[in-house]
């Protein structure tokens, strides 16, 4: 890294330092400046005030404890070259471009079937042109193609350092403190055994308490049921905008999201059309929610009530429960939303609605969490950790979830 | 207060409880939830960029801290009533309700000539109906009518909650660390003599910390050169979309940005016109952002780069010095710039402009800080301070500052 | 609570308003101000060299949530009067108040057999006199006596205010971050069902992040290897003073110390010898490490030794695993022990000796946390934890270990 | 600095890594370990009860503040050798290791007219020839001899890591929230030009709020009139101590405590007379305060009043003035103490008396702060600074105080 750099002041870091050089440069790029306007969290601010963190925050912050990481592992006397840092800095920066705006709502709307991973992809392999194949390592090690593939794991595995900024910046900024994981402990701990990440044994609480962490911010967080409501709205509102668009109906928006709204473009589509991709790099939080606030008022009733509904957080109500609701309930309830707004039946499916999620912490065994005792044997966490039942962290929790209008409350 | 409550989590007080009732009740109403939409900090994000934080989030911790404040003012034994606890909580939750989009911008450009201070008041005046005159105590206090002065000075004052939480919360989500206040420690000192609000002699080290964060944050934050080129350039570019909306260009945009574009409205017209109110109450960040994303793509050459420049965060570079740019080289400027974008150098003040700013942290023995001895004496924090020269802070600093393309730089 | 009051600084609190009268009172009494020469910690800041506060600190901060929790519970409507918050927050603030010097090595050695709670009763009793009867309700709670049974709970419980602060203050102070806890949050999420303390269900997540911090902080400093080796060290020191003593040599240390050297007393002796009270009233940490000093050059090999070793931080190397260690091997080390120092084998167990502590950090069903659901109903955290096995938390963790000096490993 | 290193947990910055190789086995060495035995503000913890942290953390923090400004500053081109770093490090290290117990009282009672540095820098001399040679270049840093004389400012000057760390630490200790300083940033922008430290123009503020934090902690904690009150008592104490000690009475106390208070050695003394030099070596604060708590026995009544005082503290009362107190005042205040102890006029200077000190935050134009802008121009803080008086700061304040038995209050 060159000596030169930028100075940015981070509110949980305290001031990060940009080295200069294509680390700067792809910051200023405009594909990375876009996302400053793409919150991290989607939706999560109308149940946490605080939580309007942007992507562009994390992808820096995530880069930040990387340039750390590889400091902590070369004074380990792990030897990692000039040329590698910028890769892996350059890997963990762009892990997250392809995100959309509300991306997993986007998932579920807009570019269907379509992966941010894929389009993160992308837009390194198109930067990759741009910059003269500067980012070709940064994409192996990002494919996991690169030949030590511990740098891969610092981008992508259960101790990368997107979680490691991810779950701080959340809980930071949701203000759940219960999620607030010690980045700069694990950091300190992480080594290299057979060009494997491993965390040395006198990191294990440090360890168990970040699963920990990350299982109460998703169930604080990621998946708390208003939070839930609110993203499957977004979902069922872009499908019904979708829908109307397709047939021919004009709704107000920004040129990118009515040719997303128009088309069901596939992942060939964004590689081949150039257009294609230029838009989808226009499109942000703002586009969807200018056109919402817009919709508010347009003559679908579906499409007018879910936007009017975010906009003003009159959310559906939602029950978290662990068995589905019954096919009766549901049908009693769609009865009551098409009685009740004076809709087709068929079209109740927009306001109520079932489905589940699930989660697990730890994934033992798999993408696993090895220990480095003193005497050089490694350890599953899973079976280190002599008290805490770690492998109750890796059993999945699925929850079922309900929406409808409170009005039509049974 | 009642003791139902509601809790948020916040980043920088934990947990603030919302007393269920009217103060809740504003909160859900739509007027207030569009403060979720507006940020505190304008485009400060593009050289902070964790300010993301909303005017929603600052608003409700004014009032958390506005209710620690009565509660520490009655443990003085200065009687504060039910009733005026609920007001001056209202007081403080709507003072800056009247807040447009981008606030400063706007009033320069769409809302010329109206303050936010007289649309909060409107606002204010709006919900009062609504709520059968529940907020007639709250207003008296908002305008200073109400006899007992101090709690107009727990709003609006050199020492008032507004300021208590806004510092706190811009330091902490700038990360500018030598802006954060102790508000926790100002508050315990607060006391009232003769009706004036004032600081026990204990906390003359926190007042003088104080009044110093608040000129760091003014130059570092609020005054920051290149946030300073980022809100000229708003204000230019918002000139420019009027005018071409006026000359009867149809621009993209929502509905209530087209009509504040299209017309120059009075606060007698907000008064009057309920459509013109309304519209606004709808106007927030997002419309004018995606509007300037797509203004990128317009055919005027003038609004084109301004939108561009701002989007893709290529500011107009800035000078800020103590003497005005000279006549000659701002028409030396303009020269080049009517030159190399090609257009009439009467309308080069779009791109190249001059102008000043001023601030003064403290403004003694006007609207003073009184310290409190234990003798029952009072003295002005200017002369009350025994080696710092605060008397200096009260002397109003004015730099000017003179804006131009990067690439026509002299 | 009068509104009168004296405010303490606090790295961890801010500031603690402590309110005039009896509980001032107490706090400037010499059996309280002795707290201020008690360690928290005993020797564990020869492993954290931030961990020196002491239990005056502890137990001022216990009051402090005491206060908090105690309001909070009445804004949820449980009737408790100004007579008895001042009586419980006397309990907390009295109830560590019989501890001793290196209290845990003091039981062990000087005061042996007598336990702290047994002594702070004594010093209640003491005062309750002193303070004509103004501390009965407090001894009534504190013995678990008085009617309400939950502000016993408060005192001593899972979930007292006691553990609150220690957690976070000796988290704090070690710089063991892992072990903070939210006590705030938790405090605030306390409810009162059929007279006992409970937790209501959204405080779920903190209380299992406490119930892990607390297991932490157990095993990495209470029990922390080296902590154990120079605590036991201490033990075995004092016991050899006393044996010196008692045979009639003249060691050096303060009256206080000498006495309690020389004699062994029971309870009894406490309560009906008021010289044996006062002077155990004068007796703390820096009586028994000036005489350690000392000691240090005194001729007896052991008493030397074992002084020297623990001022200049040699300690004894220290083995924790989960079997004992083999007699084998303790007779092949106690007989390197007495060749090396030359002593004979029958006093090596001052140098090297095994032991075994345990540990569990959730005792469940028996005095467990119960967390209140909407509905009202009320569950065990050990059931209502759908993923996180807070049972295995509730086995307890034996572990053996064994001190030799490193001079003589084998 | 080698690879492998020592983490030591720290409440401040977390982790502290500490190299292996010298600087290790000096913090292993008695006599810096005799540190952890020293606290850093004497007996401020009577004021602050937080205050508890020893001269050996400190000792620490100020050497891990030295490891990052070399890192810095060569990250900016300056070139530091492995060598030079270890040798800053070593003298920021033991810059502090003459001070004895109560360093300030000490000076002026038990170690008359020995200043701390002169002890300093005979300790180093001392360690130097048990290190055959290895602390040279540390010595020469340290007393100014060392070509790169930037080195010395960052060991001392106005800016150098002893204050860096003093100031965070002390201020977060005592709870003093407004003396807190952003060491990290400060160290972010340090600087070096021709051979002198200066600070980036980014910095600025931050050195501005340094400055004012530095003011208010020498008058809220280093000079706050309670501190002053029972620094001043011991001073008086010891002197009383040393006075019959002198005169054949036979006080108790550790033998080190007796050598000192027996005779009055000189700077000579320490260097020549190994027994001497040994003896200040196992003074800390420990042997002070167990005698002194065993002197409130003591049959002379000076003696046994002013330790009781201490110990129980009921400290004498103090008043802080612009003006001296009058002579007649003073006689009359004596002649009350004469008549309530019953003591004679000539002793009662022990109990009643009046002296002054004085503080300036900062000495301009002597020994600077250099403000370094981009175009490579410097300037002195006190004529950079825009707005703040920071020659106000430079003036040196006094203040009178008198202090004398509550119990004698005219």
């Amino acid at each position: 890294m060159k000596t030169s750099s930028k100075i940015l002041n981070d509110p949980i870091y305290g001031f990060i330092r940009i080295p200069h050089g294509i680390i700067f440069e792809l910051i200023e790029h405009p594909y990375f400046q876009r996302l400053r306007r793409i919150t991290q969290l989607g939706l999560s601010y109308l149940v946490y005030p605080g939580a309007y963190h942007t992507r562009f925050q994390h992808a820096i912050g995530a880069t930040h404890l990387m340039i750390k990481a590889v400091q902590q592992l070369r004074s380990k006397g792990h030897e990692i070259s000039e040329k590698e840092e910028v890769a892996v800095s350059i890997a963990i920066l762009l892990h997250d471009i392809g995100h959309g705006a509300f991306s997993h709502a986007l998932e579920h709307s807009i570019a269907h079937e379509i992966s941010h991973e894929d389009l993160s992809l992308l837009f390194m392999e198109k930067l990759n042109k741009e910059f003269n194949g500067h980012l070709t390592m940064a994409i192996h090690i990002f494919k996991n193609k690169y030949p030590k593939r511990f740098l891969h794991q610092l981008v992508s595995s259960q101790l990368d350092m997107d979680r490691m900024d991810y779950l701080k910046r959340d809980s930071f900024y949701s203000g759940v403190q219960e999620g607030i994981i010690g980045s700069d402990r694990i950091i300190h701990m992480l080594n290299v055994v057979e060009d494997q990440l491993v965390v040395e044994s006198k990191g294990i609480y440090s360890i168990e308490k970040f699963l920990i962490a990350r299982r109460i911010m998703y169930w604080q967080v990621y998946l708390h049921k208003t939070v839930l409501s609110a993203e499957n709205m977004l979902i069922k509102l872009l499908k019904r905008a979708k829908e109307l668009s397709q047939s021919g109906e004009e709704l107000f928006g920004s040129s990118a999201l009515k040719l997303f709204l128009k088309n069901n473009f596939t992942l060939n589509d964004f590689r081949k059309n150039e257009e294609v991709f230029q838009s989808f790099t226009r499109l942000d939080d703002q586009d969807v929610l200018a056109a919402i606030k817009e919709w508010q008022f347009h003559e679908d009733k579906i499409l007018a009530t879910l936007s009017n509904k975010i906009i003003q957080r009159k959310l559906l109500k939602i029950e978290v429960t662990d068995q589905a609701v019954s096919k009766a309930r549901l049908l009693k309830m769609k009865n009551r939303v098409a009685n009740y707004y004076n809709i087709d039946i068929t079209q109740t499916d927009y306001l109520a609605f079932e489905d589940s999620i699930s989660n697990n912490a730890y994934t033992a065994h798999k993408s696993n969490i090895n220990i480095l005792y003193k005497d050089g044997s490694l350890k599953d966490i899973a079976d280190a950790s002599d008290q805490l039942n770690i492998s109750a962290l890796s059993k999945p929790v699925k929850k079922h979830f309900f929406c409808y209008p409170k009005e039509c409350k049974l």
